[in-house]
């Protein structure tokens, strides 16, 4: 996740790879942002409703430059 | 969560709440304290290694004050 895109960039990001035919789709954030990454699930969610399920949240650490850094995966199913 | 306490405050209400015979403690985060709240699981993890496991995370929103804030339940499990 960048600091110069907004939620709503992601979330389109999101729609157009399922429109692409992409069955799930990675929402990933790191440190501060992991915030960021369960805010863009919810705007997705309010967008596409029944549309979208969670697959699976997976929340872990990274060592990056001797600093362990936290993240999130959340995995998200298109439903049809 | 409370911005005047710290990660390891958390890290050690949880351990706290294990020893006293809790085997499910949750970490709940809202809005920007999401992040904080995966560090938590983190540290936690760190401390104790095979000793919890994540039961579940969920995320989602609430309405509050007509405002829609993101927040994430991390379930965690003492393995014994």
């Amino acid at each position: 996740m960048s600091k110069s895109r907004t939620i709503e960039d992601y979330v389109l990001d999101a729609i157009v790879l399922f429109n692409q035919g992409y069955e799930t789709v990675v929402i990933r954030g790191t440190g501060n942002e992991i915030s960021k990454a369960v805010d863009v699930f919810n705007s997705l969610k309010s967008r596409l409703g029944e549309g979208v399920t969670i697959d699976s949240v997976e929340i872990g650490s990274d060592l990056k430059s001797k600093r362990r850094i936290s993240y999130i995966d959340i995995k998200v199913k298109r439903v049809y």
